[in-house]
């Protein structure tokens, strides 16, 4: 059952499907009207319910990087359902951006018919499935082509709807060489998926079992850890925890202990002090995962390693994606070992219609 | 030792704090410049570390409740310091407001030292202790006189920096209605809280234990529910999850189970389905506990039970205060129940220094 079953395949031969979204946004033929970005608006609101909430609180920090004037929020799509006039004020102008594998989640379609004719309001939304309900609502709609995920649990979806947004703001504001960096990012995971695979599934077995799983990520890493955290809960039933890396230290790393394993992801360069942090959680027992960039960091330790430690990217938000897989499979992996079937997670169904 | 320590004073006279706190605020004497909040900010950032940070959340969604078209992010005080040129632009102007219990938190005080001198930004700052450093580099501050907490883990501190911060924002805004309505709670609770805390305990003894934590809330009350999640992790050790309301379907139910306690905050009266989302944890077998307005609710269930059913408010807002002393004291009673000590909480230190 090892590898028989849905998500082994979405997982990874996700970068395949990346490569498709990259030719069709960087190609000739591509006709969405990237002006969406270049109207005045006073906020950008971007939604999602669940996974597609989780990739929207990275897409906001994508936005706020890229466009550093520009006020932008992440929300549940129940939130802004419910709180609109909290939310949308009449004398304001927005973009709303939206996301949804299936393009038919009852509250992501409530929110687009709802906003459907406010003349202060322009949607802008993405999806994995063609003809979908959410896509006839929206003024202008992305569709990941070639992505059908038929595992429960979202994985490619994830990190293609998010990628596909990154790249179509990079393109309109021209940023070359970050779009090429892109191209490089999928060459590299497409050469490396594999052996990253085996790295974890070796990591598993020298460093035994762990009973909760804590992911800390700080800026646009932080929906990528909150979506990490997610992952290990649906499919492994595994107590799962997620924090900005040094909120970290404020209160949750209560739950530590020499049971439970830290996942800390991409650190840009820039951030102080990050090896007290990673010593504190070693202090505490724990086994630490660190994502790339090791070089940068004079520590070792029986109870940390590495992954990727040699990866470069210029552009740390490129470097970022990297993460992804890497979460889907420690999930996976876990799963596995715990006996479940990863295509069928407890209590959940494919698409939320409530 | 069940009420030999600071902890539970801390929690059970709090309400006596927020009286004093309102006495300050709308006394004759008060000297705080209210015009804070008339000058026109592109921005409101509000930020703050651990449970100060989940305040802050709520404290974002009451400005923006408030004041209908203003722009306004709560961020933990590390994102800001490590995210300023993304999160603080120099042609846009800012309130910035912070929340530190001890005014000593290493984070909280680079924010304020870094802004101090930028001619766009304007800072006010909330803390529990005299003569902190927080409050040298700030703009405005606000002390809550009174509230000296020593056990390490916030409670009276969180209630009553969130409490300051809406009663200032209505003194403000001249609501005289809301303003008084916050004296009745505070008159309603004081005569309730040790009521409060013999039902809690009968319920602990009818209904048995748990081992998993869920608590879930929407709009100003979701940075409650996450202070809730992080009480019952701090002080007992107990697995714990939160979530917007209706976020909890897509995927984090999967983990609930015959074992789980489910906590849900004050509902507001216009939420959509809200039944809906209560049978289907109930389908899964896990406890629900219910604060307030249940008479609007027409579930009934063995495993089903309603705190306060009765109080009644005219501003939800308002009513959402009741939410803080039922949380801490679950997280209290669980603690002594698994004959921890609630005043020494795991792995955690007073103020945290790095």
């Amino acid at each position: 059952m090892e590898r028989q079953n849905y998500t082994y395949g979405e997982i990874i031969n996700q970068v395949e499907k990346w490569k498709i979204i990259y030719n069709d946004i960087t190609g000739k033929d591509f006709v969405l009207h990237l002006k969406i970005f270049s109207d005045k608006y006073d906020e950008i609101i971007i939604f999602g319910c669940g996974s597609s909430y989780n990739l929207s609180k990275s897409a906001s920090f994508f936005t706020k990087s890229m466009l550093p004037r520009q006020s932008c929020l992440a929300l549940p799509s129940s939130e802004l359902l419910i709180n609109t006039d909290t939310y949308i004020n009449e004398n304001k102008k927005y973009l709303v951006v939206g996301f949804s594998r299936s393009g038919e989640t009852t509250e992501s379609i409530k929110v687009v018919r709802l906003l459907k004719n406010r003349r202060n309001v322009t949607t802008f939304t993405f999806s994995c499935k063609e003809n979908n309900t959410i896509s006839k609502f929206s003024d202008h709609h992305f569709l990941c082509r070639g992505v059908t995920e038929k595992s429960i649990v979202m994985t490619v979806s994830f990190s293609s709807m998010l990628i596909a947004y990154c790249m179509i703001l990079i393109k309109f504001l021209d940023k070359k060489k970050m779009l090429e960096e892109f191209k490089c990012l999928i060459e590299y995971l497409n050469a490396n998926i594999a052996i990253l695979y085996d790295d974890i599934e070796n990591y598993f077995k020298n460093n035994g079992t762990f009973n909760s799983y804590f992911v800390l990520g700080s800026g646009f890493n932080y929906g990528l850890a909150v979506e990490a955290d997610l992952k290990m809960k649906e499919m492994s039933q595994t107590p799962s925890y997620s924090y900005h890396l040094y909120e970290f230290n404020h209160g949750p790393k209560s739950l530590i202990n020499e049971e439970s394993l830290c996942l800390i992801l991409t650190l840009s360069k820039d951030l102080f002090k990050k090896e007290e942090i990673i010593k504190e959680i070693l202090d505490l027992e724990s086994k630490v995962l660190i994502i790339g960039r090791g070089n940068n960091i004079n520590i070792s330790d029986n109870n940390l390693k590495y992954l990727f430690p040699d990866f470069n990217f210029s552009f740390d938000i490129v470097g970022s994606f990297i993460n992804i897989p890497v979460f889907h499979i420690l999930a996976y992996i876990k799963t596995i070992k715990k006996n479940l079937n990863p295509d069928k997670p407890q209590n959940l169904n494919y698409t939320v219609v409530i």
